[in-house]
């Protein structure tokens, strides 16, 4: 069951999470990406076989076996899927960005332009759980940016095929290239470019601790990824106004993700406190998924502080990933947080809505990562490209304080470009 | 002088950076890091003594510094630097987000919030050129971001001082506290903080190749950073209607700022380019920083192509960071271009506008980064964080979805936190 701790005198403590020891596992990875990119397919082949346990003869899924897929999936889970992508569709649309020109001086022009990146890698875990709601929130902003190609990876399952929801969502929102490959391997692939795999510009997409250490290796070789990764997160800060069984089962929907997920509950009051563990305590006992809940929830801990003031600073430091104001006046607070991925106001907004239907992007910051970086949006798939434009007025106007600059800083050839112009055009 | 190739076969080649080997060179950065992490401040010491030849007693600049390096600063300079700031602020203030609130379904709003990182680091390298357009660049966006601390570090000169240019626009700027250090021991410095360096959440700045080693390493030790660095480059796409004078000034700029600097020269005419070469030839000779310009143009080539189409081909796959359209409607080929970091338009444009003065930011993605980052921008200094709320309506139209997706992905919990809410629901 979670600790608790009334009135700790070292929050830092508490703050700090785990720090997994990736030396060796690194070692392991780059072994893996190096043979991936000396041999290709090949080693595509080979690893297959040796951690996915199946020979699969073509990587690439056809339009065929989509089209299997897409029959396979029940009707009630289509309908959900569609819902959820209307939302997620709606709220991404408006983070479009027009680039309106500016005019800094008389006659220079300054704007910036949204270009999606031409290709893109989606990178899909199945396992346990089939992650097609992943599918949605990467292939939806993909799609809205304009990316020219989409690609995903999904590992083959026993049978050698995908999940077949995966295959659905990634037709459904316009997947151009989709390969039954998985883990670092996968990564490499998209990395590097194979015979088969085309080479892609960003990947996204969550995964285990091999996935994750191959695309922390791969973003130092020249490919980007969306965000630096680590166990899930939830915090939630409640008061008297909460009802306790609702806290609890958002606590217990974050736990149940990973033995490594953390959640923490904070709070002014002790009633409030104890009456969430023992709601938690009777929901995990009939929960299907209690065996993994409970070691996470064993990482976790509940908090009860002696101010307002003392949770907004918890609650900065922290950076959690996920953040559940269930207070009286949540709207009160939104000025105060400074450090969080995605905040959930209110008794009526479990955190799960946002991992599903809502709207709002579920790959987010974790690990306090949300100290220096934002969950994915449509941002994540364009560059902003800036552009300008100069008129002669505009150039003399502000080429005086370029030649000045740039004499200062010693460099005579910046300065130049400049004076070459501006004596040609008084000379006329 | 610079290599020229017509209708070749292998662009690929062409396109290909120069590697750099950087394994010896993370070994040593990585052990600078490590005793900067163990020893803090008496490390500081120990390698500013070592690789800045200078005692710095406080490595904090004091406001009686300051001062005194403003009253260095002559009016001509400071009259420049404002005009710069001022264009450089336009540019930046209307890059402002406001975060529209979007009911994706009834009842259900989602919404992002801008929201300034807290403590930034900014990094401006000193030797030949003192960089105080970079302070400008990088100052700018921090304060107007609402940035609360600002971190800036500058390694000492011999005198045990920063540059008064970069003193005075960092007190102009509004940087809230100044250190004299440099190299890899101030990356380390801001990455992990010291007695008294405070730790920042992301660091900013370009750099020698050990500053670039440490932002690289330290940003896969939880902080963040602006851009993986390369050399500068600039390419230039010009047509008869361009100025060969003009151009050969630009490809100069570029050239003169570093050996490694690359220049590209692209045409349909062998004519524009050979009025270019010649020019090229005659400011050379002349020019103060020819040690410089000249080695980095033995790396740099002129290129002349077939078709528009081709060119647009090789710019798009080159990904240049400065590229000029100087060509007769330059407007007509915004459209076409997909990575580039910066673009410049017509003949009285010159790179070097952007490098001080016209407003748009001048840190920009090298080294074919183009095709997945954007360079420095105001969204550089903030998250988006989302937010979400629900009503007792919203949570019943898409709970269902939510539901349905939780199960289908095995994850009940989920499931549940919603269930528990719409079971309530009803039940009144």
């Amino acid at each position: 069951m979670m600790k608790l701790f009334k009135y700790p005198t070292d929050l830092e403590a508490l703050i700090k999470r785990p720090l997994a020891d990736t030396l060796s596992l690194n070692n392991k990875v780059n072994r893996i990406l190096d043979k991936l990119k000396a041999e290709g397919d090949a080693a595509l082949r080979y690893f297959t076989e040796k951690f996915d346990q199946v020979t699969v003869q073509n990587f690439k899924v056809t339009e065929d076996e989509i089209q299997r897929a897409v029959s396979l999936v029940p009707d009630s889970l289509k309908e959900a899927i569609l819902q959820a992508k209307s939302n997620i569709e709606k709220f991404h649309e408006s983070q479009k960005d027009s680039g309106q020109i500016i005019e800094t001086s008389p006659g220079i022009k300054c704007w910036r332009k949204s270009v999606a990146i031409d290709r893109v890698g989606l990178y899909i875990p199945a396992g346990a759980a089939p992650l097609f709601s992943t599918v949605l929130m990467l292939g939806i902003p993909a799609k809205i940016a304009g990316c020219r190609e989409i690609i995903l990876c999904s590992p083959p399952g026993k049978d050698g095929n995908i999940n077949p929801v995966i295959l659905y969502v990634a037709q459904l929102v316009g997947c151009t290239q989709i390969f039954k490959i998985g883990g670092a391997q996968a990564i490499g692939a998209m990395a590097f470019g194979t015979e088969t795999v085309p080479k892609v510009f960003k990947i996204f997409g969550p995964g285990n601790q091999y996935v994750t250490a191959a695309k922390q290796i791969v973003s130092m070789q020249g490919t980007a990824i969306d965000l630096p990764a680590g166990p899930s997160e939830l915090l939630v800060w409640a008061d008297e106004s909460a009802t306790p069984a609702y806290i609890a089962a958002d606590l217990l929907s974050q736990a149940e993700h990973g033995t490594d997920s953390q959640v923490v509950l904070v709070s002014l009051s002790d009633l409030t406190i104890k009456s969430v563990l023992d709601e938690l305590e009777t929901q995990l006992k009939v929960l299907p998924t209690k065996a993994v809940a409970q070691e996470s929830l064993k990482m976790s801990f509940a908090l009860i502080l002696k101010s307002e003031e003392e949770i907004l600073e918890f609650i900065n430091t922290y950076a959690p990933e996920h953040l559940m104001l269930n207070i009286r006046n949540p709207e009160d607070q939104i000025g105060k947080i400074r450090n969080a991925g995605s905040v959930f106001l209110g008794n009526y907004t479990p955190e799960s809505l946002g991992d599903y239907a809502s709207g709002t992007n579920h790959t987010l910051p974790t690990n306090a990562y949300a100290n220096a970086y934002s969950g994915v949006s449509l941002d994540s798939f364009v560059r902003k490209i800036t552009f300008q434009k100069a008129s002669v007025k505009g150039l003399v106007n502000i080429g005086w304080a370029v030649e000045r600059m740039a004499e200062a800083e010693n460099l005579p050839a910046h300065k130049n470009a400049v004076s070459i112009r501006l004596n040609q055009i008084n000379s006329v």
